[in-house]
């Protein structure tokens, strides 16, 4: 299971891939997507959309986790992060990754264990969890690894339930 | 010229197309895309991409003119125009439409003369302008009319400064 983490911007989009084999999660690649702000949007997003579905074609990705705003300052930091998440999700369905949104919230709970954890307390269980020797850098792309891991755990708990619930089946 | 005019929506967008000959505004055609709720984002959003590309195919406008959303009742709101309003954009550039943005200030101003317009006052100058019996329904496609017309107003005024300018060059 590879996974593809997003955490979406105009200017900067974070990405991190990390690979699951059972229970051990490893980082396969992160980094940013950038786009110059001389450019006026539509290229800008053009830009994100293209250079997104190379990644996904360098990679291979079997699913993508894209982070969720719940909150933003302003309607205007909104509107902007929009514009990024409407390009991301539509370059995810194009490349046909099954695509699932988890929030800010969600994403510390997983990694931390509680919801008010600081940045710094979550980019150094990024680091435990894949086993990195730093913190990955810049922050965007950790968020993106951060994302990718509440998936991979997500889908392990699910497996778990899932299994147990076999086993029960088998021995009642 | 023919101008496609965009009011950007997930759940409903509206279009409007209106010819520019001379200084007569004609309406080719209007109405709405929509996208079910029942279908997860990011297919809303391929519906939303895929139906303005087939529109654009059938109509072949020469620009586009899309809303630009200053203020939102909420992020949550602003948040949603954005996913709508990344695809349009990138659905525009990949149609290879020079694209133009008005604030529904300057829609206004320029539809009605000022900015405090009711929206039943724009509608109706959006009728007379075009020439139509009735008012286009439903409102988003009105809007996405009003949008199409300011750019026209504004391409035309250029025109008319850049043509006055000529003038006087020819006739000091």
């Amino acid at each position: 299971m590879l996974i593809l983490g997003i955490d979406p911007g105009v200017a900067i989009t974070g990405y991190g891939i990390v690979r699951l084999d059972g229970d051990v999660l490893h980082s396969i690649a992160y980094g940013v997507i950038t786009t110059p702000s001389h450019l006026a949007l539509p290229l800008r997003l053009q830009r994100l959309y293209q250079n997104l579905l190379q990644l996904i074609d360098t990679h291979h990705p079997t699913e993508a986790s894209v982070e969720e705003l719940f909150f933003a300052r302003n309607a205007r930091t909104a509107l902007s992060v929009g514009h990024a998440r409407g390009v991301i999700l539509l370059a995810l369905t194009h490349a046909g990754l099954p695509t699932y949104e988890y929030t800010p919230l969600q994403v510390k709970q997983t990694i931390t264990g509680y919801g008010l954890a600081s940045k710094e307390q979550m980019q150094e269980m990024v680091r435990l969890l894949l086993g990195l020797e730093e913190i990955p850098q810049p922050d965007d792309a950790a968020d993106a690894l951060a994302v990718a891991i509440c998936h991979a755990h997500s889908f392990s708990t699910a497996l778990r339930i899932a299994q147990s619930g076999q086993d029960m089946e088998n021995h009642p």
